[in-house]
């Protein structure tokens, strides 16, 4: 899928194939840096990051030392007289459009001519990274109309050698006319404060792919996005998956943990947590909070791994003692619902194909319940799903295991604190008991699953795998056990009715990935425009 | 994309990389066919397509012209006592699993041992269209578990070239042990009646992927669409798009054409359509028939273009009348409604990102209105929408241009109509009226707006494009016009207002597409898993 060969010298610049200009990356991505272009005539468009005027007239412009800033510049900003004076002088209203002034009130025209200045300016169209310096004498355009960031403009000039004065531009387009200018009100537009806090950017989802400050570059987070994207196709169809574009709607319970269970499943649970007796869930928080020092002590003093391990599975240990209890007074509190109907479309659409096609993957969004405000959860995700016919859960990397003494469900915040604070890596968690995982996980012993989870640092659940049950007794027992009923359990069953085999697969939250590769904080900033969002709410 | 390289003479097979089976595309597809790995131990897996059982004992079996299918074959499965027996001596209840069998009931065993024989399977795993020929001597497995359409086994053999009498395979496999059998209620299943025809097949879409005749071969529309879902992805990357996962939920106005005008549209139009004054819409449409009948002959006596092309603008500006009519009896009839919130959050964020980052596209999931159920429509179906900076929609190409009478909406069966029955091919209809496309689409003149229809015979609208409205004051008048309000719209706004520039962009209908491609005429049948859809609805 590699495209335009950036790298290549060839002799001419290719052309947008849908507009009149050239693409950026085309010229500034060549290995060259696009210097043997010099002398070439194109268009080009974009919009400002950056701009500098340097006047003409012999006037100097003391104590300036901001880079990309002039006095001009300054007063334009700062005062409203000033700027709108300007403005006239300029031509404000400029523009193919023309004679729409925004922002600027219509006043007296001054007769003194502005003094003559050239406009540098660093344009990006969003093609790479990288800016193109255009270099607009005030005898072609006005600078007044172009020394905003955000500007739009489309220029037609001559691509010449870069000159070390203006920074390290290798090539730079000495502009001959400017085509189209397309203007912001400076006062209101957000990104004209630089540096703009990201909580602040958050209530611009609209604005932020323009943003160009080092600590959150949204357009280098879309291009990673994409890049994953490509990947993730590229990875199954080098491996013989077929992509299935499965059904969206009423997936949401597909691979959703659930402790709403039957009530065969809830007397158990009543029972197994008994034995947890009278003990104050206090006092057990207390004693996780002291071996969990123990263990991060063991970890600075470098100890032998056997001693970690005793004492991670203590911790461990512990950590399920409380949430037994947990579960304990959740139960006592009240009795958990039944599930709904549960639509199985999604799961139903990946088994089906799976059990005629072997390898199957489906890539799009999935609706999640999004009560719950986190940094992780959002209500609509996209997700990578894989169904594998003839296969089964294998052995995992043991290498350094730590059996969990089951009994207790691990919530999402167990699993965040094995991989943020005990290993630190990368962590598989397997063997879930069945209580935790759906009603299709393939049932190991009667009570565990033949399920795992990766969790990854600093985001949680990263990959959720399963082998499905394809005993068909099997399998009704514990849809019995769930209480699920209707045509698509049916259908389900069917599946296992004639020619069953053993097939495993896997769901990964892509949102989730983005954050694992960029080492954001929040899944609404790898998110192109998300709904819980600002104004876009 | 390319994968495994089937064409080449590596000396050694691909395993799959998930399981301990090898995948039969590998095999079958290399450009020898396979016969250069012959003496290679494998292990496969799959569902059988078609089978037949030679006997070893001198019994004749006369009568039997079918290819695939052998006398016990057709004893077993027309004579229930016959296949119970049968069952019973050949271990009935296979399979690694052991203990169930299923759909046999447990009768007394005969003691007469079946007379020894070799079953011929022809298996295929889905990873491509062709099947291995798999030999199973009775001594190896019982030929009563395997001979049903459907079963699926795993089996561990030696590849070795294949014989002429066992048909056109190059390399077939002699089974050595079979791991594993998954096997079908024959009864009950619905695949075993040979030629299950298109309309009953759609009552079990889990079983649709497992079809293998020639006239509806669902594996294979799956194949092209997989095909189509990677084309699509590698021909934006290479022309320099990124990829971008827009919100899916509240989507549906977004390119939807709109007849719910706001009030000075709804006066305007009352004033066009009153030209029409007392024509009786029954004639208007005697008339139309008419005037086709004209045109079919035209073409058919291959006339000249130019009298062609009159007939076709006498035909469509009649048939502009009659909607007039319609329209007119529409607004007599009750006011039209005022739409509802707009949710603009697909298109914002298309847009927002073009202005950003030059070139946008998405492909995703989208709903739509599915009230009316026709063969090419359903609730969810996806959607390739792109977006591009910095261009405007050119002249299309008029080599054979019909000049439409504008003051009627054509309406999605008249577009169809042109492309079926007038030119019946491709054509591009654009310069709509303003009223008929949504309010983002750009003012020509007043009365047109800039977007196009690519309609394709026995489709209809494959494809719609517009160029958006970058003029802050045409776009407010319009939102007004459409009365629309809130922030979504304020921020729809904002790009305009900060560094606007010309754009367009295309939607496509990816499901239409798959229409268009596979000659299929219902989009059920090229959507994996659709919603409205027997009994998964």
């Amino acid at each position: 899928m590699a495209s335009q060969e950036p790298g290549t010298l060839s002799p001419s610049l290719l052309p947008h194939k849908y507009s009149n200009r050239i693409v950026l990356k085309t010229l500034l991505e060549r290995s060259d840096g696009g210097v043997a272009l010099a002398g070439q005539r194109v268009v080009i468009g974009g919009w400002v990051k950056s701009f500098k005027e340097v006047k003409k007239d012999p006037v100097p412009t003391q104590g300036n030392d901001q880079k990309n800033v002039t006095c001009a510049e300054i007063l334009q900003s700062r005062i409203p007289l000033f700027r709108s004076i300007y403005k006239i002088l300029c031509g404000g209203g400029g523009g193919s459009s023309g004679n729409h002034p925004i922002g600027g009130k219509l006043e007296a025209v001054v007769a003194t001519p502005p003094s003559p200045s050239t406009a540098f300016l660093c344009v990006s169209d969003g093609s790479c990274a990288a800016t193109l310096l255009v270099v607009v004498d005030s005898s072609v355009a006005c600078p007044g109309q172009l020394l905003f960031t955000g500007t739009s403009l489309l220029a037609k000039g001559v691509l010449i050698k870069g000159t070390p004065v203006h920074g390290n531009h290798v090539i730079e387009l000495q502009a001959e006319k400017i085509l189209y200018v397309g203007k912001v009100e400076d006062e209101k537009y957000p990104l004209s404060k630089k540096r703009l806090p990201l909580e602040k950017l958050r209530n611009f989802p609209h604005f932020r792919p323009r943003t160009t400050t080092a600590s959150f570059y949204v357009a280098s987070v879309m291009r990673v996005r994409n890049a994953l994207i490509v990947a993730t196709h590229a990875f199954f169809q080098n491996h013989g998956f077929l992509c299935l574009q499965a059904p969206v709607v009423g997936y949401a319970q597909k691979f959703q943990v659930t402790t709403q269970l039957g009530d065969a499943d809830k007397e158990e649970e009543t029972r197994s947590t008994k034995d947890t007796g009278d003990v104050n869930l206090e006092i057990v928080k207390a004693a996780i909070n002291e071996k969990n020092r123990l263990v991060e002590e063991l970890i600075r003093s470098e100890s032998n791994r056997e001693a970690l391990a005793a004492a991670v599975k203590d911790l461990l240990k512990t950590t399920q003692l409380a949430t037994q209890l947990e579960m304990q007074e959740k139960l006592k509190s009240g009795t958990p619902s039944k599930p709904d109907k549960v639509d199985l479309s999604g799961l139903l659409c990946l088994e089906s194909y799976a059990c005629a096609l072997g390898n199957v993957y489906s890539f799009g969004p999935k609706f999640q319940d999004d009560s719950i405000v986190t940094s992780k959860n959002v209500a609509e995700t996209w997700m990578v799903e894989a169904q594998i016919a003839f296969s089964q859960l294998e052995e995992t990397d043991k290498a350094f295991e730590t059996e969990l003494e089951w009994g207790g469900a691990l919530t999402a915040e167990h699993l965040s604190y094995l991989a943020d604070e005990v290993y630190k890596t990368p962590v598989v968690v397997y063997n879930y008991r069945k209580e935790v995982k759906p009603f299709h996980v393939r049932l190991n012993d009667g009570v565990t699953v033949a399920a795992f989870d990766l969790v990854v640092p600093k985001v949680g659940v990263l990959i959720s795998g399963s082998q499905s049950e394809e005993r068909i007794d099997t399998l009704n027992t514990r849809i019995k056990e769930f209480g699920m009923s209707g045509e698509q359990c049916e259908m389900y069953l069917d599946l296992r009715r004639h020619g069953t085999v053993k097939h495993s697969g896997f769901a990964l939250g892509f949102d989730l990935m983005l954050l694992y590769a960029t080492g954001l904080n929040d899944i609404r900033d790898v998110i192109p425009f998300p709904r819980s969002f600002g104004k876009a709410n």
